[in-house]
């Protein structure tokens, strides 16, 4: 029972199927399956994998996907596991001659988002270890998805170009605002609040001679000003500055007496 | 010297240094090292490797990325794995009661890129497989980066982590065109190479009496150009079209006679 309240808390969505055609290592099955489900899917079709399924390798490495790994099915040909599928990709970093239209995952993704939305069932075909996909299973995909990388290096790990593209399928619907800042109980502060600071430390700096050279004083000022300034203080960081000046004003003044 | 050879062949780039701290496991550091190779990156730096380094089983995941291996400094401390660098960006999934900003991997990629252009020298602190990065560490760091992913289950492989950050670095510089097709000896077909075919079929077809329904025929025909239009075909699909219609038509009229 605590195992399917956590499967539903692990909130999987609909989504591409993930296929992996004669996958060799149980590893890398279990990491494919850990980046689906960080990506919410949980799709996972085999097609003979080399290893008896299930894998107990593929358990470890999955880190508690488990409802990935407890819903894989096997199947024995390509065109068996695709059957039920309108759209398939295939992910290859080798170009084919073949006459195929050829998309980034990005592109793809936001394709195949477009798709789900339609109510299309999709899937993207992954090859095996050793030497990818053959040229009969990509003849079978719609489009061939190419991650732009270093062409001098530019085999992928199965389970890492699985994470490529269910990150990607979950960033295609993404809506994180350009730059966050945490919510916490305290505020950015207000200029006013900054203003005061800087009176106060320049008070301070005034009273222990630092800023004694009448002419120079406003430069110094300005420069001291735009490091506080372009630091976007909150008002809880303020009160620390306050403290750190009214700490050190106060030693300075032990010492000296 | 062919070792040289291939790693100049693999064509490394400036770009933000790779700092794990407190790794773990050997493999995971290798599958970095490759992820950190396929987009062209070079600088992995280790702070208190859990195992000796060098380490076997990195240089096995590690598939080839050996310039990145070989190339690994370690570091007693952060800090010091730091100190050569003008900005520092924290990977970390879980939010923390720090007052930082907080990018996705995408945009802080951008900002790199632009950080980089103009001369810094940037890194990005990943944290051991345990726990992640500390607090202590995150301090160090100037940005948050947090991957959008299933919030029921965002925790990343370390080696997964690195990947989504080097590959957005080397996508950031991206300039693959919308869609591809593949350069080959074969060329799109032209609108008069298409008509000719579609009026070779459809003579073939009222021959066969397909299309002996008078008032039905314009329709049925456009409906049958539709599907070869919609194919975008090739010159050579097309000869091989007007093949399969001379060897159908050639079959029939002999099981006719």
């Amino acid at each position: 029972m605590a195992g399917t309240d956590k499967t539903r808390a692990e909130s999987t969505t609909e989504g591409p199927a993930i296929i992996l055609v004669e996958p060799q290592m149980g590893e890398n099955i279990g990491m494919a399956s850990r980046a689906m489900l960080n990506a919410g899917l949980a799709d996972l079709r085999l097609v003979r994998p080399r290893d008896v399924w299930p894998n107990p390798k593929a358990r470890g490495t999955a880190s508690g996907a488990d409802v990935v790994i407890d819903g894989a099915q096997v199947f024995e040909s390509t065109t068996a596991a695709i059957a039920d599928l309108t759209t398939v990709y295939a992910a290859t970093a080798r170009p084919r001659d073949m006459i195929k239209p050829v998309l980034t995952p990005r592109r793809g993704a936001d394709e195949m988002r477009s798709a789900v939305r339609n109510g299309e069932k999709v899937g993207i075909l992954f090859g095996g270890e050793r030497a990818g996909l053959e040229n009969d299973d990509i003849a079978l995909a719609d489009t061939v998805l190419q991650a732009p990388l270093n062409p001098a290096f530019s085999s992928l790990n199965l389970g890492h170009a699985v994470l490529i593209m269910t990150y990607e399928w979950y960033q295609a619907a993404d809506e994180t605002p350009p730059m966050q800042l945490p919510e916490g109980r305290t505020q950015e502060a207000t200029k006013g609040e900054l203003v005061n600071f800087f009176e106060r430390l320049e008070s301070a700096l005034d009273e222990c001679g630092f800023l004694h050279i009448k002419e120079k004083r406003p430069i110094i000022v300005r420069n001291i000003r735009n490091i506080f300034q372009r630091a976007h203080l909150m008002e809880q960081e303020v009160r620390t500055l306050h403290g750190i000046v009214s700490c050190l004003t106060r030693t300075k003044s032990d010492g000296e007496i």
